[in-house]
């Protein structure tokens, strides 16, 4: 990934420095099985654990000449270890060592996402019981429907952040697994019990089953769950990209003080941060498409999919990892207009209250469903053509007033107050108790 | 989905009739809620539930003028109802309908799937034990390895299915909500507690939270499932393919008897189903991009999801079922030639045993390095460039003979037998127990 | 593709009577043009081109026994000609007459595309000479920037369908051509010259070369530029939503006269034919995966891809030409409000206008670059805070009005005048010409 | 890009570096423009010229404060320029600049890819014409099926490299197009005359219109041919992966002298190189999906694909440079074993003629359909179960013995011969000179 959109912590993980020290970690441990089971002397095991060292610089060198990095790199150790080196990658397949340490890596860059998503469900958490009680105008198509709760929309992210959260766990559950079976999966120069051994070492399960690779529906499933929940991040930024508009101003996401382009527009504060993560989000449904193609491999593996994870892993974590964390400053640094908000539930002229003015008629006044309509309908209209706000023109119906109800007015009142559609607000919290 | 590639069973489930079918219990659920509640008096529920019945050219009729499909289905019910047919679709917003039966025909098909997918299976893991013991070439990048259990080849794809079962439970969980919460999700005119009525009665869960409708990640992981489940089918289906090839001729799919084709070239037996599987996981893959892009909609909803789930859920259920039940028929009617299976382990003239040799002359002979690896170098290239068997070169080593084994012969005929690669094998159909 | 979604002269472009008269049409031309090298006696082509005919009923009575469509094709046809029936599909492999006849439908399928979209084209242009001069608010990042005209923005779109049109007439060049090449493309039954006049005869150009099959590059390049277009018909229909937002409300879809949804909650107008559109063009860009992993198949053909096409084209040229004919429709209907579109320039109280009056102070009054700035932030600031119209405030400013020009408030006012921004309107319409 | 599958020149193409110098000649064209109409004096503009240059260092250090890239290099040059630098961007839009400076760089990257796919042609075409008379066999669905020409399998190739040139080139003429028209494309600030001045030093077309930016469908077209370009590349790999199979060993990928795997075991000469291109095709099937989700922007311009551009450009141009020059240095030094072709060709014994036998006897013979099928049938029968090839068993067949021809056993030869399937590959070619 390209160092504008790096994280740091991805970036050191999925470096070369990093790969050969997992991939030393998996050498070792195999060893050190090995010397369990008597067939490493325990000198040699002493030698490979303190001695095992490795410069990226000579594996390079080595792998220009034999074209195979795998080798390389054991060649590369073994020179620092001496004489016992030649007791390492003992009864391995590259693979063996290859799939496992990626196994490890994917686990870390994992648990770096899900950690980094739980810090940002904690600021839309905390958005959503900071508004709770907060009316705004709820849109479906993107026209006015009924006053809900800000707090509903954002515990609404909450929820899906939870799904996604759930995705990538069982994501996790799976990619956590080593493979130790040689060639072609079948243990020819090692055991079932050596491949548990080292797995339990690493803190990994032994694949049930493998071929000369661990099957690669495991690692599309990562993609799958980091790409359902690119689309989440999406959704949230495409959202506060709307109530950024000029039109809607609601809610803007933070503003650097020196940023350029404040002070002669000031009206020109752009969304550029939530613009940034919807295109992102692209990205990883890009990736996604690689990684699915990546399952069906010939026989007991070909290796088309080697050269395309060398570029998606690093680059979906990366991408991934920097939306999640611009999202949480996002967020963070969010500016709610409380004023704007109540203003855009009036902007119809009161014509979000219609549902409930016709309920009322029907309910309450006992109208008939014709003449229920009939007045809610004509009335509307005539807000809707900008003569007059709905409430007042209700008020000044002679139908309603015939009606005969003293305390009509003031009832009618009451069908405005945003409070009725947040009565349910505290019931929705607690079931995330 | 055309015809040729319809299901019945999944076909009949997206049918306009079943879908007003599944929608008409809903409408009855929130019925019996609402009486329950006494909204509605007894006599009203007993009405709808009795006298609730649709006539689909009916629903058309009223929805060419309304456009509306919703408005038109309950207003056509309503017509059979009678009077009390006004209390139908009370409180509701079309979504609660629509969302809420959409989540039971997609755990519905769903389910279908997982059946299907267990039967498959069977005949998977029926090969695997039957083949458990048929020694096989295991082939990296479609070059001879080393041989293999041909079952093991069937258990990996049997563990594979696993965890696709295991995403599509994971999917079927987060689907199975309804969700009653009326226009923009704040239960304007119902409760939570109609709707954990309402969802209780239909057995699923409420959503802990919706806007207008359920969030489409619920719907996006299903295709997710389904597409990595196709890329399953798609490596099995090009395994066979791959076994059927003219030069392999391992394993074949069921050839139909009247079929044309067989009679004037009989070699010709192409594995034209397996081929269509493949295809058909690519569009899989494409419904899965589609899927993904309706995840972040507008606010409380924007509806352009839903013209692109009218046709893709009923298009990848359809085309999942077809590929499961065609690879279910075709693992059972597929013949393997356990001849050709043994001819192919020695294409290479005994080369794929040369790592065991090279193991053997080093750990059991002690010979140096050095040594070893010039013997097995230059009778492997002899025996690659047809001066010879691998076997057969080595017996005439002078270097070997010198070594003054007397069982020399014997120990280097051992080194070739398959039963070697077999002997791990109850150890690996063990773990699947 | 399902009804609701399906275009009736594509429909039958794509059903099996129409696929099998073109399949005709390329078998009575094989019959020909050997009948021209007098391999086929004369009245033996004439009782071919006065006998063929088929009846699908008998057509698939014949697949169910052979489970091949050509010879079942071919075979029915024969029935009806009679004893001269032995002449059809001489020399010819299934593959001759499918490709070449599918060639020929894709082309008369990118014909409907290229007319329908030409039409919708008209109505764009149409649009856009009509508000030529008709000032609207320029966005970027979905905030106000500067106005502009609205014919322009309308003229950009046709732009861009200029060039789907260019590439869909790219792809309809590469599509038009035909293959009877054989088995493997070695015409061992056949000759070259046979093709060309097959060609010729049907008004396509020979392949220059074929395998078994047409390349499917071809017809991946006809679902990209399907695709593209879907992209340029999206973008439209995002910016009419957009327009239509209850904020924004300056251009509308068409609302039908018995439209639901329109009386009790007259703001309601969704647009959802717009949403419709823009959700579609995730379907055919789902397609498209599916057609370029359609391009790279085993040798000289394997059938993979052939399922997915009897899916894909159908679904895909049917759901592109509902959604050009339904823009047509939306384009025609569609509603602008110019008052709107006057008070949304005005939204921000004149601060789209600063960048002009910057301008202004530097160059006009040769203010230094400090004070220009300082006197316009300073006032953008107190408009953005609601002190204040940006022209009023600029007005009374002291420091310009110390400036001591006389002219002064006429020449300020006139930098909020829209017609500065419209100068170059004619010019670009002229390069259109 | 990560370094292993980077291209030098694409690389340097699209450094910081590069960009930013590419962006310099735009801006000098500007001033140029400027001066020419007499807006900027010409001693200014002689110093723009003279003393227009850039430190990276500096422009990041600026970026830090702006968080603006274009405001942060304008001013780095400025700085430079002395007094004279106000004169800098004058009257332009920062997209102006740098969807300009966009089009140069995609214009020149094209020219790199376009270049290195006509070398690779040229190796494509040499293999082509030296195997014109080389016998193989033809395969569908993998299955053997007739005898033809290796040529024609490569002159397929170089066919369809043409189509992807022609799409190259189509997508480099719509991105030969600069943009000067400001903010929303209404050239408030320049003119349409400036713009086309601007262009024509860039040997740029002016858009015929914009917004604040170059429609991204222009982009995406670019992503389409690199894209289908890649599926070529698949195809070709995809063909020398099959050919180099251990069962069927006809071509070979070179092989490294050093390298690894070749000694002990001589036959695991795996076909890595083309599995790599395999596998990054699949990248470029991800790139186009981002791509294409680029084009439907809101209204004037946001800023949502401006991330993806900084990495999918980059990183798909290293890729398909990468896989173009791969594939020619496979093909170059690759390995035709013709000896083994000839061998495949009989690997049925002589089954792949039985379409011609069976014409044969129909035509020459002029058997009943009935006894010629008959013949044909049983004799390929029993080869195919290993009772005899197919010749002899024609040869000794009673029912052709009984026809009575004297020279039936010299004719019946001839139809095993493969120059038959050769006799149209000089007319083929013929069509390419």
């Amino acid at each position: 990934m390209i160092e504008r959109y790096s994280e740091r912590d991805i970036s050191e993980l999925w470096s070369d420095e990093h790969r050969l020290k997992v991939m030393l970690d998996v050498e070792i441990a195999v060893a050190r099985a090995w010397a369990e089971e008597g067939r490493i002397p325990e000198d040699a095991l002493k030698d490979i654990v303190e001695k095992s060292r490795f410069d990226i610089a000579r594996v390079q060198e080595i792998e220009r000449k034999t074209q195979h990095d795998v080798v390389a790199f054991v060649s590369a150790v073994a020179e620092n270890v001496g004489e016992n080196g030649r007791y390492l990658h003992l009864g391995m397949t590259s693979s063996d060592i290859l799939d496992t340490a990626s196994s490890i890596m994917l686990r870390e860059s994992l648990d770096i996402i899900i950690n980094a998503l739980d810090e940002m469900d904690a600021e839309v958490f905390g958005l959503a019981e900071k508004h709770k009680y907060t009316p705004c105008i709820g849109r479906t198509h993107g026209i006015h429907a009924e006053p809900m709760s800000l707090g509903l929309k954002f515990l609404n992210w909450h929820s899906e952040i939870l799904r996604d959260r759930g995705r990538l766990e069982h994501a996790r559950e799976n990619i956590s697994a080593g493979k130790i079976s040689g060639a072609v999966g079948t243990y020819a120069m090692c055991s079932p019990k050596l491949e548990a051994r080292v797995c339990e070492l690493l803190d990994l399960k032994p694949a049930k089953i493998s071929s000369q690779i661990l099957q690669r529906d495991r690692h599309a499933e990562i993609m799958s769950a980091l790409s359902l929940m690119g689309c989440t991040l999406e959704r949230i930024a495409l959202e506060i990209r709307h109530l950024q508009r000029t039109e809607v101003r609601e809610m803007f996401e933070p503003f650097g003080v020196g940023q350029k382009g404040s002070s002669a527009m000031p009206h020109k504060r752009n969304p550029i941060k939530c613009e940034r993560i919807c295109g992102m989000s692209r990205l990883l449904r890009g990736y996604l498409i690689t990684a699915l193609e990546n399952v069906a491999l010939w026989h007991e593996r070909d290796i088309s999919h080697s050269s395309t994870e060398r570029v998606i892993w690093n680059d979906a974590f990366n991408i991934a990892a920097f939306m999640i964390r611009s999202m949480t400053k996002i967020l963070r640094g969010s500016v709610i207009d409380e004023r704007k908000l109540a203003e855009n539930i009036n902007l119809t002229g009161g014509l979000v209250y219609s549902q409930r003015v016709l309920t009322f008629l029907l309910d309450e006044l006992q109208l008939s469903r014709e003449d229920a309509y009939a007045i809610v309908q004509e009335n509307a209209m005539k807000t809707a053509a900008g003569d007059g706000k709905f409430l007042d023109l209700l008020l000044n119906d002679e139908r309603l007033k015939n009606t005969g109800h003293a305390d009509l007015p003031e009832r009618l009142r009451a069908l405005f107050e945003n409070n009725f559609y947040l009565r349910w607000v505290d019931d929705v919290f607690a079931r995330f108790e």
